[in-house]
């Protein structure tokens, strides 16, 4: 699919009850459950999630509209959400990240950004020149990523209870 | 984690609400879209799941409870939505899969199953004895591998629309 800001928008909107639904009130060791040392729990990417909705997605759209591909964007931390999330809930965490989408989907409407818009150029740190379109592809892409993440990790807490049904579940990996 | 009925069942509950929630009147391309040739779309997901919860999941729990391992269960059809599926609506199938999910897991609660209970054997055409707490945790990890591979079709919709960026989400599979 070529990227259209009509096709993408709904998907943006519906991260924040997607998670809701797949994670709220859910038993604590589903929420706290990770794929090993240095990998993240569902706790953990609602948290990563929050950290880009507050530094860099809406922000960079704002940065490539000022400054082109002038001036890079501001690194992102990926995993600020460590010392930020702390002593939060799970509820909370989940009610910021709703209250910022939307927030930050108000403001991306209402740039009622052109075709022309969409074309325009940024310089990413590491990858060097992108474009607004491709960024709000990332987006998407990202959340879509993040929300298959929090099913592998709580998927994969069963690699050994489904028992011999463990072949036929790719998504459990190798034994 | 160890399989827990308790923690089950929350999962298995909310998978129609998840799909709901990622799905329900999006525009068409995304329910359309496909990994290509002979790979499924977000449609054909939903189907599949429905037509799990009409011959496997409870079926097979109640095969297990009258014949134990002496007769192994009826095969699965994975592709019967193919044709099950056809000319239906996605939001005709989400409802039927919330309705058959609600209606599949009311029976199991009934069950009222013992740790003696979810330690009995079962036997499947293939993978030979297996348990029906093994069953359980499956339908659990079967249900979660499929939000993933929604997801999953969905972002590599993306994979050229990213540009740069595709190195950074594995999720979309090598360019």
């Amino acid at each position: 699919m070529e990227f259209q800001f009509n096709d993408a928008l709904p998907v943006l909107r519906r991260t924040p009850t997607v998670l809701r639904g797949l994670l709220l009130d859910l038993p604590d060791p589903w929420i706290a459950a990770t794929e090993g040392p240095g990998t993240w729990s569902p706790f953990d990417v609602v948290g990563h999630l929050i950290h880009g909705d507050r530094t860099d997605w809406m922000p960079r759209v704002e940065h490539m509209l000022q400054h082109g591909d002038a001036v890079p964007f501001p690194a992102f931390d990926r995993e600020a959400m460590f010392a930020a999330s702390e002593g939060l809930s799970l509820t909370e965490l989940l009610d910021t990240l709703g209250r910022l989408r939307t927030e930050n989907l108000d403001r991306l409407v209402g740039l009622d950004l052109t075709d022309a818009d969409l074309a325009r150029r940024g310089r990413h740190p590491e990858l060097g020149v992108v474009t607004l379109s491709q960024h709000l592809a990332t987006w998407v892409a990202h959340d879509l990523s993040h929300v298959g993440q929090v099913v592998r990790v709580m998927a994969r807490q069963y690699s050994t209870a489904v028992g011999p049904w463990r072949i036929y579940l790719s998504i459990l990996g190798r034994a």
